[in-house]
């Protein structure tokens, strides 16, 4: 795997998302170097969504980030830690967006239309994203369940909230909210977690930002005529 | 690992489906020990389902279905071997049923809808196709592209084609025919692909009978809406 290049972005943004995450506070709180825990990060980030929390080895995350081997163990007590934090991060990132007071002042169909713009733009900031969240998805270990109370749980319990909110004022069809917010999101997951080999089937790139647009605009028309009560033009 | 169970089912079904895949046709050929190589067929579903090709190992197999760990090398060269035919035995049933006369002959309103049913019936006999499949789309390994040749491509494809041509008679709305048939499966195959997770989300069982029905019913429900011109309650 190549090594990986860092984008420059402020330290004080990053380090606003880390202070969400108690290892990111220990590691702030510690003083550590915070160019090479980013650098080990970002490196992570690549090997978790290949390799998954099992096949990923600390040795080829060290690599890939250009550091001493023994370094990664430095600052992270094992793989499972560096993977959490990994997670954390990521979660901590896009949920505050979910949540900003921007998103949350608006009515429920334009919540809904957020939610879905965040998450693409989102996604396409983190290509690594949708397959590691995918990956633990599907092995839904035990010791995971942090994942679920932290950040599955309160998402879809928001977006529930949304969605019945709008049942409410009539601004949606009268859906199961439930069963919604899953096909929301998994018209979205599904696309990029899959991605490799949807490419191969389509005989196109699934990442090429014109493709992505696509997406988005279908998903969004799916949940227009789908959900909302009336299309929009007759609004 | 709990030892499989082998429902009971005639043998001459099975080496109809076994009759489309080269290995299985060397198999017959060969004339080994139906019954025992459907053992291991079953054992190596669930292992492979649970753990992916690279994480299931023959041993484990072996003991699952109940045989001497030798035996599975006695029918299949090797893991891939045993791999490639799990997978495409399963295809093979699908598409056999996806392809039948029956439903070629339906107008594309009620062919998507049975696209749905076939997809969801044949899920509730075969818990493990969704995670063996999405372990694929998600590995994307490239031995593995004789399955997209072989199947997900002409499978797509042929939902395609259904999607135009309900296009063409009125019967759907205007919309991007690959795109749909993506937004289909992917609000299919996500939920149960990431059942165990979202089972702990909502706290129910994701894959008890009423829930599965009550998933199918919302996305035909949804396709009604997103995907119909007009709803079925005034045509």
């Amino acid at each position: 795997m190549a090594k990986v290049k860092v984008p420059s972005k402020s330290q004080s943004d990053l380090a606003r998302h880390w202070e969400l995450s108690p290892i990111g506070r220990r590691i702030l709180r510690e003083g550590r170097q915070f160019s090479t825990v980013r650098r080990i990060v970002v490196a992570a980030r690549k090997v978790f969504a290949q390799k998954g929390l099992t096949g990923a080895r600390m040795d080829e995350i060290a690599r890939v980030a250009g550091v001493n081997k023994a370094l990664p163990y430095y600052y992270f007590r094992n793989k499972e830690e560096l993977h959490r934090f990994v997670l954390e991060t990521m979660i901590a990132q896009i949920s505050g967006q979910m949540e900003s007071p921007a998103v949350l002042d608006m009515d429920p169909r334009d919540r809904v239309r957020a939610l879905v713009n965040i998450t693409f733009d989102f996604v396409m900031r983190n290509p690594a994203y949708p397959r590691l969240i995918q990956r633990e998805m599907m092995a839904a270990r035990r010791n995971l369940h942090w994942m679920v109370v932290a950040h599955h749980r309160p998402l879809h319990q928001r977006a529930v909230k949304t969605i019945r909110e709008g049942i409410a004022n009539g601004q949606f069809r009268d859906v199961d909210p439930d069963q919604m917010v899953f096909t929301i999101f998994g018209m979205i997951m599904f696309y990029f977690a899959t991605g490799q080999l949807a490419s191969q089937i389509w005989n196109r790139d699934i990442w090429d930002p014109k493709n992505v647009e696509q997406r988005r605009r279908s998903v969004l028309d799916f949940l227009e005529h789908g959900l909302m009560s009336k299309p929009a033009s007759t609004t």
